[in-house]
Protein backbone atom coordinates (compact mmCIF):
# COMPACT_ATOMS: atom_id res chain seq x y z
CA UNK A 1 0.00 0.00 0.00
CA UNK A 2 1.52 3.70 -1.07
CA UNK A 3 0.35 6.72 0.39
CA UNK A 4 -0.25 9.34 -1.78
CA UNK A 5 -0.79 13.33 -1.41
CA UNK A 6 -3.40 14.58 -4.07
CA UNK A 7 -3.42 18.39 -4.79
CA UNK A 8 -7.37 19.59 -5.99
CA UNK A 9 -9.29 22.09 -7.48
CA UNK A 10 -12.86 22.60 -7.53
CA UNK A 11 -15.94 24.70 -8.34
CA UNK A 12 -17.85 24.34 -4.83
CA UNK A 13 -21.46 25.79 -6.60
CA UNK A 14 -22.33 22.29 -6.94
CA UNK A 15 -21.32 20.39 -3.88
CA UNK A 16 -22.49 20.27 -0.45
CA UNK A 17 -18.92 20.85 1.11
CA UNK A 18 -16.31 18.36 1.07
CA UNK A 19 -17.02 16.05 3.87
CA UNK A 20 -18.73 12.91 2.89
CA UNK A 21 -22.50 12.92 4.10
CA UNK A 22 -25.25 10.12 3.84
CA UNK A 23 -26.09 8.88 0.61
CA UNK A 24 -27.47 11.19 -1.69
CA UNK A 25 -26.03 14.21 -1.15
CA UNK A 26 -23.15 15.00 -3.51
CA UNK A 27 -19.78 16.42 -1.95
CA UNK A 28 -16.05 16.27 -3.30
CA UNK A 29 -14.95 13.76 -0.79
CA UNK A 30 -17.69 11.32 -1.92
CA UNK A 31 -17.06 12.04 -5.43
CA UNK A 32 -13.52 11.43 -5.18
CA UNK A 33 -13.63 8.54 -3.11
CA UNK A 34 -16.04 6.55 -5.63
CA UNK A 35 -13.89 7.98 -8.73
CA UNK A 36 -10.45 6.41 -6.60
CA UNK A 37 -11.93 3.01 -5.94
CA UNK A 38 -13.06 2.46 -9.21
CA UNK A 39 -9.90 3.12 -10.56
CA UNK A 40 -7.86 0.69 -8.20
CA UNK A 41 -10.50 -1.55 -7.52
CA UNK A 42 -10.73 -1.67 -3.97
CA UNK A 43 -12.17 1.00 -1.48
CA UNK A 44 -9.98 3.98 -0.46
CA UNK A 45 -10.96 6.31 1.57
CA UNK A 46 -9.30 10.14 1.35
CA UNK A 47 -8.74 12.93 4.30
CA UNK A 48 -8.64 16.31 3.28
CA UNK A 49 -6.66 18.93 4.64
CA UNK A 50 -9.57 21.32 5.20
CA UNK A 51 -13.84 20.67 5.18
CA UNK A 52 -14.85 23.05 3.07
CA UNK A 53 -18.30 24.44 3.07
CA UNK A 54 -21.24 23.64 0.91
CA UNK A 55 -20.48 26.37 -1.47
CA UNK A 56 -16.83 26.80 -1.28
CA UNK A 57 -14.34 26.67 -4.22
CA UNK A 58 -10.79 24.94 -3.84
CA UNK A 59 -7.57 25.93 -6.32
CA UNK A 60 -5.34 23.91 -3.76
CA UNK A 61 -7.01 21.74 -1.09
CA UNK A 62 -4.68 18.65 -0.36
CA UNK A 63 -6.21 14.98 0.33
CA UNK A 64 -4.12 12.12 1.57
CA UNK A 65 -5.24 8.32 0.79
CA UNK A 66 -2.91 4.83 0.81
CA UNK A 67 -3.99 2.57 -2.02
CA UNK A 68 -2.29 0.21 -4.41
CA UNK A 69 -1.58 1.35 -7.74
CA UNK A 70 0.04 -0.18 -10.96
CA UNK A 71 0.19 3.37 -12.79
CA UNK A 72 2.88 5.89 -12.96
CA UNK A 73 1.61 8.62 -11.10
CA UNK A 74 1.46 11.11 -14.45
CA UNK A 75 -1.06 8.13 -15.63
CA UNK A 76 -2.76 7.60 -12.50
CA UNK A 77 -3.64 11.49 -12.02
CA UNK A 78 -5.32 11.07 -15.76
CA UNK A 79 -6.88 8.11 -15.37
CA UNK A 80 -8.28 9.17 -12.42
CA UNK A 81 -9.54 13.11 -13.73
CA UNK A 82 -10.80 11.24 -16.73
CA UNK A 83 -13.68 9.37 -14.32
CA UNK A 84 -14.42 12.08 -12.21
CA UNK A 85 -16.88 15.01 -13.68
CA UNK A 86 -16.17 18.48 -14.54
CA UNK A 87 -16.57 20.56 -11.46
CA UNK A 88 -13.41 19.15 -9.68
CA UNK A 89 -9.86 17.99 -11.00
CA UNK A 90 -6.64 16.42 -9.89
CA UNK A 91 -4.14 18.74 -10.39
CA UNK A 92 -1.25 17.06 -8.81
CA UNK A 93 -0.82 13.75 -7.55
CA UNK A 94 2.26 12.30 -5.94
CA UNK A 95 3.74 9.82 -3.64
CA UNK A 96 4.01 11.11 -0.03
CA UNK A 97 5.81 9.52 2.80
CA UNK A 98 4.50 6.67 4.49
CA UNK A 99 1.67 8.04 7.41
CA UNK A 100 1.27 11.28 5.56
CA UNK A 101 -2.06 13.15 6.42
CA UNK A 102 -2.95 15.84 4.41
CA UNK A 103 -5.44 16.99 7.77
CA UNK A 104 -3.11 16.65 10.50
CA UNK A 105 0.38 17.43 8.87
CA UNK A 106 -0.73 20.77 7.66
CA UNK A 107 1.49 23.68 8.84
CA UNK A 108 -0.82 26.58 7.36
CA UNK A 109 -3.32 27.13 4.45
CA UNK A 110 -4.34 29.75 2.43
CA UNK A 111 -7.35 31.49 1.69
CA UNK A 112 -8.74 34.07 -0.25
CA UNK A 113 -12.42 35.54 -0.22
CA UNK A 114 -13.42 37.16 -3.43
CA UNK A 115 -15.64 40.59 -3.15
CA UNK A 116 -17.23 42.78 -6.44
CA UNK A 117 -17.13 46.63 -4.75
CA UNK A 118 -18.85 47.82 -7.47
CA UNK A 119 -22.04 50.45 -8.16
CA UNK A 120 -23.89 47.97 -10.81
CA UNK A 121 -24.07 44.11 -10.01
CA UNK A 122 -21.21 41.91 -11.78
CA UNK A 123 -22.51 38.82 -14.18
CA UNK A 124 -19.09 37.37 -14.48
CA UNK A 125 -17.94 38.03 -10.80
CA UNK A 126 -21.13 37.03 -8.98
CA UNK A 127 -20.75 33.63 -9.40
CA UNK A 128 -17.71 33.48 -7.00
CA UNK A 129 -18.17 37.10 -5.12
CA UNK A 130 -19.92 38.65 -2.32
CA UNK A 131 -21.28 41.33 -4.11
CA UNK A 132 -21.33 45.26 -1.88
CA UNK A 133 -22.44 48.18 -3.82
CA UNK A 134 -21.78 50.90 -1.18
CA UNK A 135 -18.27 51.55 -1.44
CA UNK A 136 -15.93 50.29 1.35
CA UNK A 137 -12.98 52.06 3.59
CA UNK A 138 -10.54 49.65 2.98
CA UNK A 139 -8.12 51.88 4.98
CA UNK A 140 -10.52 50.53 7.85
CA UNK A 141 -10.64 47.11 6.91
CA UNK A 142 -6.48 47.13 6.78
CA UNK A 143 -6.33 48.61 9.96
CA UNK A 144 -8.85 46.16 11.34
CA UNK A 145 -7.38 43.13 9.49
CA UNK A 146 -4.15 44.29 11.09
CA UNK A 147 -5.59 43.67 14.84
CA UNK A 148 -6.62 39.91 13.94
CA UNK A 149 -3.05 38.89 13.02
CA UNK A 150 -1.11 36.85 14.99
CA UNK A 151 -2.10 34.87 18.03
CA UNK A 152 -5.59 34.82 19.38
CA UNK A 153 -8.25 32.84 20.63
CA UNK A 154 -10.72 32.92 18.00
CA UNK A 155 -14.20 31.77 19.54
CA UNK A 156 -16.27 34.44 18.48
CA UNK A 157 -14.99 33.63 15.12
CA UNK A 158 -16.56 30.17 15.36
CA UNK A 159 -19.73 29.22 13.91
CA UNK A 160 -21.70 28.50 17.21
CA UNK A 161 -22.29 25.24 18.62
CA UNK A 162 -18.96 23.99 17.49
CA UNK A 163 -17.07 22.27 20.21
CA UNK A 164 -12.78 21.93 19.85
CA UNK A 165 -10.18 21.56 22.44
CA UNK A 166 -8.98 25.07 21.84
CA UNK A 167 -9.83 28.21 20.15
CA UNK A 168 -6.50 29.21 19.76
CA UNK A 169 -5.35 29.69 16.30
CA UNK A 170 -2.59 31.96 14.68
CA UNK A 171 -2.80 34.45 11.58
CA UNK A 172 0.11 34.71 9.53
CA UNK A 173 -1.66 37.26 7.29
CA UNK A 174 -4.43 39.23 7.42
CA UNK A 175 -4.36 41.19 3.94
CA UNK A 176 -7.42 43.64 1.94
CA UNK A 177 -6.35 43.40 -1.49
CA UNK A 178 -7.22 45.93 -4.41
CA UNK A 179 -8.95 49.16 -4.51
CA UNK A 180 -12.34 49.92 -3.53
CA UNK A 181 -15.23 50.36 -6.29
CA UNK A 182 -13.44 47.08 -7.67
CA UNK A 183 -12.84 43.60 -7.02
CA UNK A 184 -11.16 43.19 -3.68
CA UNK A 185 -9.48 39.98 -2.13
CA UNK A 186 -9.24 39.40 1.45
CA UNK A 187 -6.35 36.84 1.79
CA UNK A 188 -5.86 34.36 5.02
CA UNK A 189 -2.96 32.96 6.00
CA UNK A 190 -3.00 30.71 9.26
CA UNK A 191 -1.86 27.68 11.30
CA UNK A 192 -5.64 26.45 11.09
CA UNK A 193 -9.19 27.53 10.89
CA UNK A 194 -12.27 27.20 12.86
CA UNK A 195 -15.53 26.31 11.45
CA UNK A 196 -17.04 29.02 9.26
CA UNK A 197 -13.84 31.36 10.42
CA UNK A 198 -13.00 33.06 6.79
CA UNK A 199 -16.14 33.34 6.24
CA UNK A 200 -17.01 35.15 10.10
CA UNK A 201 -13.78 37.35 9.68
CA UNK A 202 -14.77 38.70 6.09
CA UNK A 203 -18.25 39.42 7.00
CA UNK A 204 -16.51 41.56 10.24
CA UNK A 205 -14.04 43.28 8.28
CA UNK A 206 -17.36 44.01 5.46
CA UNK A 207 -18.69 45.90 8.75
CA UNK A 208 -15.89 47.93 8.96
CA UNK A 209 -15.75 48.71 5.24
CA UNK A 210 -19.34 50.23 5.25
CA UNK A 211 -18.58 52.35 8.90
CA UNK A 212 -20.69 50.00 11.32
CA UNK A 213 -18.06 48.91 13.16
CA UNK A 214 -14.99 50.47 14.33
CA UNK A 215 -11.36 49.25 13.73
CA UNK A 216 -10.18 49.53 17.06
CA UNK A 217 -13.46 47.06 17.78
CA UNK A 218 -11.52 44.19 16.93
CA UNK A 219 -9.96 43.34 20.53
CA UNK A 220 -13.29 43.96 22.12
CA UNK A 221 -14.47 41.39 19.65
CA UNK A 222 -11.42 39.05 20.05
CA UNK A 223 -11.46 39.09 23.47
CA UNK A 224 -15.60 38.34 24.15
CA UNK A 225 -15.15 35.06 23.03
CA UNK A 226 -18.56 34.96 22.13
CA UNK A 227 -20.17 34.49 17.97
CA UNK A 228 -22.69 37.10 18.85
CA UNK A 229 -19.64 39.39 19.07
CA UNK A 230 -18.55 39.23 15.62
CA UNK A 231 -20.36 39.93 12.62
CA UNK A 232 -22.32 38.21 9.98
CA UNK A 233 -20.96 35.01 7.65
CA UNK A 234 -20.17 36.13 4.55
CA UNK A 235 -21.51 34.09 1.67
CA UNK A 236 -19.90 30.67 1.15
CA UNK A 237 -19.43 31.34 -3.18
CA UNK A 238 -17.10 33.86 -2.31
CA UNK A 239 -14.25 31.34 -0.12
CA UNK A 240 -11.46 29.87 -2.03
CA UNK A 241 -9.17 27.40 -0.07
CA UNK A 242 -6.04 28.04 -2.54
CA UNK A 243 -2.97 26.44 -1.01
CA UNK A 244 -1.89 24.25 1.77
CA UNK A 245 1.34 23.92 3.13
CA UNK A 246 3.57 21.49 4.77
CA UNK A 247 7.07 21.40 6.37
CA UNK A 248 8.26 18.54 3.97
CA UNK A 249 9.55 19.58 0.49
CA UNK A 250 7.68 17.96 -2.23
CA UNK A 251 7.70 17.49 -6.25
CA UNK A 252 5.94 19.75 -8.62
CA UNK A 253 4.60 16.73 -10.14
CA UNK A 254 1.68 18.18 -12.92
CA UNK A 255 1.65 21.57 -11.57
CA UNK A 256 3.57 23.35 -14.03
CA UNK A 257 3.95 26.33 -11.69
CA UNK A 258 0.79 26.78 -10.32
CA UNK A 259 -0.74 27.64 -7.30
CA UNK A 260 0.72 25.85 -4.78
CA UNK A 261 4.08 26.39 -3.78
CA UNK A 262 4.82 24.62 -0.75
CA UNK A 263 7.60 26.16 1.55
CA UNK A 264 7.03 29.56 0.53
CA UNK A 265 4.34 30.78 2.31
CA UNK A 266 5.59 30.81 6.30
CA UNK A 267 8.44 32.71 5.04
CA UNK B 1 -37.05 61.15 -27.02
CA UNK B 2 -33.83 61.06 -25.67
CA UNK B 3 -31.14 59.07 -27.22
CA UNK B 4 -28.96 56.79 -24.46
CA UNK B 5 -25.80 55.14 -24.42
CA UNK B 6 -25.77 51.70 -22.33
CA UNK B 7 -22.55 49.71 -20.91
CA UNK B 8 -23.47 46.00 -20.24
CA UNK B 9 -21.63 42.44 -18.85
CA UNK B 10 -23.36 39.30 -19.72
CA UNK B 11 -22.31 35.89 -18.40
CA UNK B 12 -23.16 34.40 -22.24
CA UNK B 13 -23.36 30.64 -21.31
CA UNK B 14 -26.86 31.81 -20.90
CA UNK B 15 -27.45 33.12 -23.94
CA UNK B 16 -28.14 32.50 -27.65
CA UNK B 17 -25.76 35.45 -28.26
CA UNK B 18 -27.06 39.09 -28.48
CA UNK B 19 -29.36 39.23 -31.24
CA UNK B 20 -32.74 38.61 -31.13
CA UNK B 21 -34.13 35.91 -32.73
CA UNK B 22 -37.49 34.44 -33.38
CA UNK B 23 -39.52 33.77 -30.18
CA UNK B 24 -38.70 30.72 -27.67
CA UNK B 25 -34.81 32.02 -28.05
CA UNK B 26 -33.17 33.60 -24.68
CA UNK B 27 -30.86 36.39 -26.30
CA UNK B 28 -29.47 39.49 -24.81
CA UNK B 29 -30.64 41.54 -26.81
CA UNK B 30 -34.52 40.40 -26.42
CA UNK B 31 -34.07 40.38 -22.61
CA UNK B 32 -32.73 43.54 -22.43
CA UNK B 33 -35.40 45.17 -24.62
CA UNK B 34 -37.66 43.51 -22.71
CA UNK B 35 -36.89 45.03 -19.22
CA UNK B 36 -36.59 48.48 -20.64
CA UNK B 37 -39.48 48.31 -22.86
CA UNK B 38 -41.56 47.31 -19.68
CA UNK B 39 -39.68 49.96 -17.69
CA UNK B 40 -40.78 52.62 -19.89
CA UNK B 41 -43.98 51.78 -20.68
CA UNK B 42 -43.52 51.40 -24.26
CA UNK B 43 -41.36 48.95 -26.96
CA UNK B 44 -37.70 50.37 -26.87
CA UNK B 45 -35.17 48.42 -29.41
CA UNK B 46 -31.42 48.76 -28.78
CA UNK B 47 -28.90 48.11 -30.85
CA UNK B 48 -25.95 46.58 -30.05
CA UNK B 49 -22.11 47.53 -30.97
CA UNK B 50 -20.94 43.74 -31.93
CA UNK B 51 -23.30 41.30 -32.31
CA UNK B 52 -21.54 38.67 -29.94
CA UNK B 53 -21.83 34.81 -30.89
CA UNK B 54 -24.28 32.30 -28.23
CA UNK B 55 -22.05 31.47 -25.37
CA UNK B 56 -19.60 34.76 -25.79
CA UNK B 57 -19.35 36.44 -22.79
CA UNK B 58 -19.45 40.36 -22.71
CA UNK B 59 -17.31 42.84 -19.74
CA UNK B 60 -18.36 46.10 -21.75
CA UNK B 61 -20.69 45.44 -24.75
CA UNK B 62 -22.23 48.89 -25.26
CA UNK B 63 -25.61 49.53 -26.85
CA UNK B 64 -27.64 52.49 -27.72
CA UNK B 65 -31.72 52.95 -27.89
CA UNK B 66 -34.09 56.04 -27.77
CA UNK B 67 -36.67 56.13 -25.27
CA UNK B 68 -38.61 58.69 -22.92
CA UNK B 69 -37.46 58.32 -19.12
CA UNK B 70 -38.65 60.06 -16.32
CA UNK B 71 -35.87 59.15 -14.07
CA UNK B 72 -32.28 60.64 -13.61
CA UNK B 73 -29.67 58.14 -15.01
CA UNK B 74 -28.56 56.08 -12.00
CA UNK B 75 -32.22 55.46 -10.88
CA UNK B 76 -32.68 54.32 -14.03
CA UNK B 77 -29.99 51.82 -14.22
CA UNK B 78 -30.69 50.67 -10.72
CA UNK B 79 -34.58 50.20 -11.96
CA UNK B 80 -33.21 48.66 -15.30
CA UNK B 81 -30.55 46.33 -13.26
CA UNK B 82 -33.76 45.30 -10.72
CA UNK B 83 -35.65 43.84 -13.99
CA UNK B 84 -32.68 42.07 -15.57
CA UNK B 85 -31.95 38.80 -15.07
CA UNK B 86 -28.32 37.75 -12.58
CA UNK B 87 -26.66 37.15 -16.23
CA UNK B 88 -27.14 40.77 -17.78
CA UNK B 89 -26.52 43.91 -16.00
CA UNK B 90 -26.15 47.65 -17.01
CA UNK B 91 -22.88 48.85 -15.29
CA UNK B 92 -22.99 52.15 -16.90
CA UNK B 93 -26.10 54.52 -18.72
CA UNK B 94 -26.41 58.02 -19.75
CA UNK B 95 -27.57 60.45 -22.02
CA UNK B 96 -25.65 60.29 -25.51
CA UNK B 97 -26.10 62.70 -28.32
CA UNK B 98 -29.21 62.98 -30.75
CA UNK B 99 -28.55 60.03 -33.38
CA UNK B 100 -25.23 58.04 -31.18
CA UNK B 101 -25.55 54.56 -32.87
CA UNK B 102 -23.68 51.76 -30.91
CA UNK B 103 -22.55 49.80 -33.64
CA UNK B 104 -22.10 52.19 -36.53
CA UNK B 105 -20.18 54.83 -34.18
CA UNK B 106 -17.80 52.38 -32.75
CA UNK B 107 -14.50 53.36 -33.50
CA UNK B 108 -12.46 50.27 -32.24
CA UNK B 109 -13.35 46.96 -30.42
CA UNK B 110 -11.61 44.86 -27.92
CA UNK B 111 -11.88 41.36 -27.18
CA UNK B 112 -9.76 38.71 -24.85
CA UNK B 113 -9.56 35.05 -25.39
CA UNK B 114 -8.76 33.32 -22.36
CA UNK B 115 -6.81 29.55 -22.88
CA UNK B 116 -6.20 27.31 -19.93
CA UNK B 117 -2.91 25.72 -20.83
CA UNK B 118 -2.48 23.76 -17.90
CA UNK B 119 -1.70 19.56 -17.69
CA UNK B 120 -4.75 19.14 -15.80
CA UNK B 121 -7.78 20.66 -16.36
CA UNK B 122 -9.41 23.53 -14.28
CA UNK B 123 -12.59 23.50 -12.69
CA UNK B 124 -12.80 27.24 -11.89
CA UNK B 125 -11.28 28.39 -15.30
CA UNK B 126 -12.89 26.04 -17.73
CA UNK B 127 -16.27 27.62 -17.89
CA UNK B 128 -14.72 30.95 -19.19
CA UNK B 129 -11.38 29.58 -20.80
CA UNK B 130 -10.54 27.07 -23.89
CA UNK B 131 -8.51 24.23 -22.14
CA UNK B 132 -5.02 22.92 -23.86
CA UNK B 133 -2.73 20.95 -22.31
CA UNK B 134 -0.09 20.52 -24.45
CA UNK B 135 2.40 23.23 -23.64
CA UNK B 136 2.21 26.00 -26.14
CA UNK B 137 4.84 28.00 -27.94
CA UNK B 138 4.22 31.18 -26.63
CA UNK B 139 7.34 32.74 -28.28
CA UNK B 140 5.87 31.40 -32.06
CA UNK B 141 2.26 32.69 -31.23
CA UNK B 142 3.23 36.03 -30.63
CA UNK B 143 5.48 35.76 -34.24
CA UNK B 144 2.22 34.86 -35.57
CA UNK B 145 0.26 37.72 -33.91
CA UNK B 146 2.61 40.04 -34.77
CA UNK B 147 1.89 39.64 -38.86
CA UNK B 148 -1.74 39.59 -38.00
CA UNK B 149 -1.55 43.01 -36.68
CA UNK B 150 -1.97 46.07 -39.23
CA UNK B 151 -4.74 46.30 -42.16
CA UNK B 152 -5.67 43.09 -43.78
CA UNK B 153 -7.96 41.48 -45.86
CA UNK B 154 -9.40 38.94 -43.12
CA UNK B 155 -11.63 36.83 -45.58
CA UNK B 156 -9.50 33.39 -44.25
CA UNK B 157 -10.81 34.51 -40.85
CA UNK B 158 -14.33 34.81 -41.73
CA UNK B 159 -17.37 32.34 -41.00
CA UNK B 160 -18.12 30.15 -44.43
CA UNK B 161 -20.98 32.09 -46.05
CA UNK B 162 -20.79 35.44 -44.55
CA UNK B 163 -21.68 38.44 -46.79
CA UNK B 164 -19.97 41.77 -46.01
CA UNK B 165 -19.33 45.03 -48.22
CA UNK B 166 -15.70 44.12 -47.59
CA UNK B 167 -13.54 41.80 -45.03
CA UNK B 168 -10.45 44.82 -45.05
CA UNK B 169 -9.84 45.21 -41.46
CA UNK B 170 -7.50 47.12 -38.92
CA UNK B 171 -6.05 45.42 -35.99
CA UNK B 172 -4.50 47.70 -33.41
CA UNK B 173 -2.91 45.07 -31.24
CA UNK B 174 -3.05 41.51 -31.49
CA UNK B 175 -1.09 40.34 -27.88
CA UNK B 176 -0.34 36.72 -26.54
CA UNK B 177 -0.47 38.09 -22.63
CA UNK B 178 0.81 34.88 -19.79
CA UNK B 179 2.89 32.20 -20.15
CA UNK B 180 3.32 28.31 -21.03
CA UNK B 181 1.42 26.19 -18.48
CA UNK B 182 -0.61 28.80 -17.01
CA UNK B 183 -3.58 31.30 -17.76
CA UNK B 184 -3.23 32.65 -21.33
CA UNK B 185 -5.35 35.86 -23.19
CA UNK B 186 -5.27 36.73 -26.86
CA UNK B 187 -5.92 40.02 -26.85
CA UNK B 188 -6.71 41.31 -30.56
CA UNK B 189 -8.01 45.28 -30.52
CA UNK B 190 -9.37 46.51 -34.56
CA UNK B 191 -11.84 48.77 -35.84
CA UNK B 192 -14.00 46.30 -36.42
CA UNK B 193 -14.36 42.57 -36.96
CA UNK B 194 -15.92 39.90 -39.20
CA UNK B 195 -17.93 36.99 -37.84
CA UNK B 196 -16.42 34.41 -35.81
CA UNK B 197 -13.06 36.20 -36.66
CA UNK B 198 -11.58 36.40 -33.26
CA UNK B 199 -12.38 32.71 -32.44
CA UNK B 200 -10.71 31.74 -35.73
CA UNK B 201 -7.67 34.05 -34.99
CA UNK B 202 -7.50 32.66 -31.74
CA UNK B 203 -7.87 28.96 -33.33
CA UNK B 204 -5.40 29.44 -35.33
CA UNK B 205 -2.79 30.99 -33.55
CA UNK B 206 -3.33 27.52 -31.05
CA UNK B 207 -2.51 25.21 -34.02
CA UNK B 208 1.12 27.85 -33.92
CA UNK B 209 1.41 27.73 -30.54
CA UNK B 210 0.89 24.14 -30.77
CA UNK B 211 3.70 23.39 -33.67
CA UNK B 212 1.50 22.43 -36.31
CA UNK B 213 1.13 26.01 -38.23
CA UNK B 214 4.71 28.29 -38.76
CA UNK B 215 4.19 31.26 -37.97
CA UNK B 216 5.50 32.95 -41.05
CA UNK B 217 2.96 31.42 -42.48
CA UNK B 218 0.04 33.93 -41.69
CA UNK B 219 0.97 35.51 -44.84
CA UNK B 220 -0.51 33.18 -47.08
CA UNK B 221 -3.42 32.18 -44.90
CA UNK B 222 -4.30 35.74 -45.42
CA UNK B 223 -3.44 35.81 -49.02
CA UNK B 224 -5.48 32.73 -49.63
CA UNK B 225 -8.66 34.66 -48.79
CA UNK B 226 -10.53 31.38 -48.04
CA UNK B 227 -12.01 29.89 -44.77
CA UNK B 228 -10.15 26.83 -44.77
CA UNK B 229 -6.62 28.20 -45.20
CA UNK B 230 -7.21 29.46 -41.23
CA UNK B 231 -7.38 27.06 -38.46
CA UNK B 232 -10.56 26.18 -36.62
CA UNK B 233 -13.07 28.32 -34.71
CA UNK B 234 -11.95 28.14 -31.13
CA UNK B 235 -14.87 27.39 -28.68
CA UNK B 236 -17.11 30.53 -27.80
CA UNK B 237 -16.54 30.47 -24.02
CA UNK B 238 -13.14 31.55 -23.96
CA UNK B 239 -14.06 34.57 -25.80
CA UNK B 240 -14.69 37.73 -23.78
CA UNK B 241 -16.01 41.37 -25.71
CA UNK B 242 -14.15 43.66 -23.11
CA UNK B 243 -14.63 47.34 -24.40
CA UNK B 244 -15.68 49.30 -27.15
CA UNK B 245 -14.46 52.49 -28.14
CA UNK B 246 -15.87 56.06 -29.47
CA UNK B 247 -14.08 59.33 -30.95
CA UNK B 248 -16.56 61.15 -28.09
CA UNK B 249 -15.64 62.01 -24.53
CA UNK B 250 -18.05 60.80 -22.51
CA UNK B 251 -19.08 60.40 -18.59
CA UNK B 252 -18.23 57.60 -16.33
CA UNK B 253 -21.35 57.41 -14.68
CA UNK B 254 -21.67 54.37 -12.78
CA UNK B 255 -18.34 53.02 -14.00
CA UNK B 256 -16.72 53.72 -10.25
CA UNK B 257 -13.06 53.70 -13.00
CA UNK B 258 -14.34 50.18 -14.47
CA UNK B 259 -13.09 48.70 -17.72
CA UNK B 260 -15.13 50.66 -20.35
CA UNK B 261 -12.18 53.66 -20.88
CA UNK B 262 -13.08 55.51 -24.18
CA UNK B 263 -10.33 57.42 -25.53
CA UNK B 264 -7.71 55.67 -24.14
CA UNK B 265 -7.55 52.41 -26.87
CA UNK B 266 -6.47 54.19 -29.74
CA UNK B 267 -3.87 56.20 -28.13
Amino acid sequence: MGTWRLTLEYDGSGFEGWQRQPEGHRTVQAVLEEALSRLVGAPVAVTGAGRTDAGVHAEGQVASARFEARLAPGELRRALNAGLPEDVAVRALEPAPDGFDARRDARAKLYRYRIWNGPTRSPLRAPRSESVRVRLDLAAMRDAAGRLRGEHDFASFQAAGSSVVTTRRTLHRVDVLGRAGHAIRIEVEGDGFLRHMVRTLAGTLLEVGRGRREPGSMGAVLAARTRSAAGPTAAARGLTLVRVDYGIPRDSEGLGGGPVDAGKALG
